[in-house]
Order: C-alpha cells, then sequence, then structure tokens
C-alpha cells in the first residue's frame, strides 16, 4: 500500500512506500569478493531461485532452449515503491492536504545470470540485450495512460543505494511528470523558442568543438562529461542525431549504444577502482516525443562525496573536479584495456 | 580559486571548488568514542589550537576573561566553496558556456569549546548564543550587496558530510539565487496571490488543527514533521508569526528557539541513536524581507537512507515512513530526558 503526497511548498510529489523498509540489505561482504554457494542459493535474482521473485514479467532467453534458463529477466519489484493497482485519482484532506494512491508499475531488469559480473564486465552483446529490454518495457509502460513518466535507472554499490548486488536495472513508472524533469523540460523548450535549437544539440557540438570534456564517440553517440558538471566524473551519454526519448531509439543503433556505455563505465571501472554510481535515462515527457526540443541521454553519476547541508539547504552542487582535468583523467590517465 | 558554471539544461548555477578536496576528513574512530589527547592537539576548532585556522571574525567571550577564551568562535573555513575576493561577472565562452567567479563568502561557527558535546546535549544557553552567533553573521553579510542568498547549516556525522568532528556550523553567502530557492519562493507567493495567505502560516494551521504531526509547541514555536516529508523523520521548526527571515528573529524569542531546537534533537538522539543528519535555515531571498508570503523556518534533516537512482533521475523523493508515524514515535516512543 504506498501513498503520494503533494507538497506544496516545493510543487514536488513525495512517494510514501512503507513497505520498502522491510527489503533485505546488500551482502555485507565487500563487493569484489566472489558470491559464495550460500549467496547463489539466497539470491532471488540468480537463476535456479525463479521462484523466490514475483512472476516474470518478460525474459531474453537463449535460442533453441527451454523456459528455464534466460539471459535477461523482468520481474516486478518485490517491495515496489508504486503499484499499478493502486488509484491516481486525487483526493484531499482539509485544504492543503493533497494525495493520491501509490500509482505506477515498479520492475526490476536483471542484467544476467550471473551474480557478480558487472555490467561493465559483460559482453557488448550482452548489453544490448539489456538496453533491449529496457526499450521494450519502457515502451510496453506508455501504452498505459495513467503514467506520465517512465524513469530508468541503475543503482551500482551501496553507496549508490543498492540493496542486492546481483546487477540489475530498475524501471519505475509515475503518474505524474516529477516536476525536476518538466522544470528541465521547460528550460529546453525555452531555449528552442528563443533560438529555433536544440539545446542538448547545441551543447553537445558546443562540446565537441571545445574537445576538453569529450571521452568518446562512435557513429551515433558522444560521452562527455559536461561544463556545468554537478558531480566529480558525471558522464553523459547523448546521441549525435536529435531523438527525443529512449524508446525511439532504432533497434540498429542500439549495438553503438551498448559500445560507448560499455567503454564508459570500464573507464570509470579502471580509473575510479570500480565505483558506486547511478546511471539515469532522462527523457522528454509523454506526448513530446515528436517535438525537436530535447535530446534523450544517458547520466552516470558517480557517488564520489556525500550531498552536505549546503546542497540541501540551497539545491545547489558543488564539484571539487573540474570536468575538463576528470575527463583528461579518465582519456589518458589510466589504461582502459586491463579490467 | 573557485568558479561558478551555469547550467542551461536546469538553470543552476554550479560551484567549482577544485581547493576543497584537500581538506581533511573526519577521524576514523567512532563518533561515540571520547577523543583522545592526540586528537585534541591536532584539532583546529579545539582551544589552544586557535593558530590553526585563519583569523577570526567573531568570537562570544566569557565575561571578564581574556581574549584567549571563547565560548563561541567564528573563523574563514580554511577550504571555502566561495570566497570574498573573487570577481561576480558573468562571462562567458562561446555561446553556452557561462561563468563567473567563486564570489561568496564561506565561514564556520565553533559551536562551543568543547571537543565532543552534541549540539542536544549544550545547554540551552549555548544554543541560543550560537544562533544568536549565526543571526549576527547572517545580518553581516546581509550587508554586501553581492550576495543573494545567506545558507546556514549543519552536517553532523560523516553520513551527513561532515569532515571534521569538532562540532560547527557553516554558513555560504552566494552570489546567486540558487534556484531551488527561488522556486519554493515562487510557490509561495503563488499561493499568496490567490489566496492572500501565507503558506506557510496555512500549513502550520493545518498541522495544529490534524494535531497528527506535531513534535512541540512552545510560545514562538511549533516543531513538526510535514504532512509531504520528503525524508523519513525530517522536522521542520517554524515561527507561530510570520517572519520572513532568520534575521529578523527579535532577541526576545531566541530562547525559545534554542529551547525547541535542543528539544527536537534530544528526541531524535534518543530515538535514533544519535543519527546523521543535516540542518538547514530556510530564509526568503534579498529584498522581500519585508513581505507576508514567506516563513522562516529551519528543516532538521535525518541522514537514514541513500538517494538512489530514482531519485536522481527524476528529483522524487521515496519516503518508508510517514511522518504521523514518525511523529507518534518520536513524542511517545521513547522518553525523551536521557542522553
Amino acid at each position: 500500500m504506498s501513498e503520494m503526497r503533494y507538497d506544496h511548498t516545493t510543487g514536488d510529489w513525495v512517494v510514501f512506500a512503507p513497505l520498502r523498509k522491510l527489503r533485505p540489505h546488500a551482502e555485507t561482504s565487500p563487493a569484489s569478493s566472489p558470491p559464495t554457494e550460500q549467496t547463489r542459493m539466497s539470491c532471488p535474482f540468480c537463476p535456479g531461485n525463479e521462484s523466490m521473485t514475483p512472476p516474470e514479467i518478460a525474459a531474453i532467453r537463449p535460442d533453441g532452449r527451454g523456459d528455464s534458463e534466460w539471459l535477461v529477466r523482468v520481474i516486478p519489484n518485490k517491495f515496489p515503491a508504486l503499484r499499478i493497482e493502486e488509484d491516481d485519482r486525487r483526493r484531499q484532506q482539509g485544504r492543503l492536504f493533497q494525495h493520491m494512491g501509490g500509482c505506477g508499475a515498479h520492475e526490476v531488469i536483471i542484467e544476467s545470470p550471473d551474480h557478480s559480473l558487472l555490467l561493465c564486465q559483460q559482453p557488448v552483446e550482452q548489453i544490448e540485450r539489456i538496453l533491449r529490454m529496457a526499450q521494450s518495457r519502457f515502451n510496453d509502460l506508455m501504452q498505459d495512460h495513467r503514467f506520465q513518466s517512465i524513469i530508468v535507472f541503475k543503482n551500482h554499490g551501496e553507496g549508490a543505494g543498492t540493496s542486492l548486488r546481483h546487477p540489475h536495472w530498475q524501471i519505475i513508472a509515475t503518474p505524474v511528470v516529477p516536476r525536476m524533469l518538466r522544470q528541465r523540460y521547460e528550460q529546453a523548450t525555452e531555449h528552442f523558442d528563443r533560438t529555433g535549437n536544440c539545446l542538448y544539440c547545441e551543447l553537445v557540438n558546443e562540446e565537441l568543438a571545445a574537445d576538453e570534456r569529450i571521452i568518446l564517440t562512435n557513429a551515433h553517440y558522444v560521452a562527455f562529461m559536461p561544463y556545468a558538471s554537478h558531480l566529480p566524473f558525471e558522464t553523459w551519454i547523448v546521441p549525435l542525431r536529435q531523438q527525443a526519448t529512449f524508446g525511439q531509439v532504432p533497434a540498429g543503433e542500439l549495438p553503438a549504444l551498448a559500445g560507448i556505455l560499455r567503454e564508459v563505465l570500464l573507464k570509470l571501472y579502471v580509473a575510479l577502482d570500480n565505483p558506486d554510481f547511478n546511471l539515469t535515462i532522462d527523457v522528454a515527457p509523454r506526448g513530446d516525443e515528436d517535438k525537436e526540443y530535447y535530446q534523450w541521454h544517458i547520466r552516470v553519476l558517480p557517488r564520489l562525496s556525500t550531498t552536505a547541508g549546503f546542497e540541501m539547504g540551497s539545491g545547489m552542487s558543488i564539484n571539487t573536479v573540474l570536468p575538463e582535468e576528470a575527463a583528461r583523467f579518465l582519456r589518458n590517465g589510466r589504461s582502459s584495456t586491463g579490467t
């Protein structure tokens, strides 16, 4: 049973999900230690333990094998923040206490049967499968018109808020457009209205011209650390051609996306010794997929520092590493071939 | 040398302060262990080590004692995010790379000569001195018209981002109004325009009427956990009478403020076993101190959970504890007299 409440002081909806208190915590052994047989026996994401999860939503299976084997598997989150069964009608108590049911969806994409292989250590074909599955779930959830926003993300490491170590992504569908996303979209729309250009396309062009913060490019994507990065080593992956949402990426471009994502994560893994990080996929709001105002992108957000009182009191970030220095370190500092 | 850069995608200015990488880290011994003689010798905030800090800005001294003794002491932060010497002119590289000097101020208020006495363990008179000093520094910094916003905050515990254990507050003056504060003020202004009432005063009245989330009240203040709290056990302290900014609190009301702050922190200390927390003071923007749109307030933000990918990708919070349950636990769950 979850609920959403409207914060009049900020304009945000807050998700209340008391059930999530009950979710299990990450194993306490160091992340680098190999999983024991006992770990594999108790991990709900490991092969053989499929009955420990809610019923499967989707899977990618190896060709010609039985239904028991899978390469990528999607299940409902057992401790969901939002649920499809809840009611999305707004209700009111008194004058200012506005709430609604915690209507939405919360799914888990298990990256592979392997309990301890990190995303950057997977073959590029497997990363492509994960992205294909994320896109397929994204587009399927968009069919439910109660969902206004679909947030695709990944948490790696306890400092990034992960509670189960077996590598996985998550998708949460929300019944409102989050205010932060609305506001970013307004920035981009205002820029388009004023200049006639997509803000993100212009930013990418300026970054390519400056050539100080670029990590990699390939036929379809560029990876760079933005001029005004909020976090040290924050890295964006952006399509070179304007595309408003992740749901639009042509199947033929997914291998290039998988390749650049793998390379970026591998460079961060090597340079920063397997840092905790979050990964998010930012997209245009529902209904604006055909407009030229926005460019969907991946943000990789290493969690190297702790948010403190200044950030919580002002909403501003203090970044102790200039992105051009971080980019130089990542490009030249160490070899990216060894894992 | 610090710098600010404008993020066109969000509308935020980001502070770049590479020097802050060099600041010392908190002692690694558990927070509950008593300080050793060696700790006191090396702590720049302990009496006798005044020469280890930049020159003192202000102090409260015991009556009739020499200049070497102090009860509360203010110094410049040795690793400042922003500095008074920097230039606040906007500059531009290319079309989209806007920046300015890291112009501002960054001060530290040392709470007491005692290395290990927590704020909630101080006598109420000492907390009043700290608040009086914070207010005095706030009003003094407001004299510099380059500073658009003054953020007063405290970090307690490593999970809240503190780097030195000796209890202290910090003040950062910024050359721009942070976008988050601008946006909150707009919410309050819009509410005032629509209803003719101060949003915060109305929220307080509704909370008092509901009486489900109130922690304490006294003659001048109320402490409660807001209906749409973003974090578990988030607690606000709000004046009962409309006051736009902390700078306006009459001296005669500071003892009541010190008293309610002490009681709130003590209840959290007991109920949650000395949790890490941030404390922030939220105020109306410069120039709007005479308007009735806003109510300054203290937010106490326990750091019980980790922000993860959903929060970073959407800006929305998932709170696993309903504020009425948290308030009941804090009010009735345990005695608040023991420390």
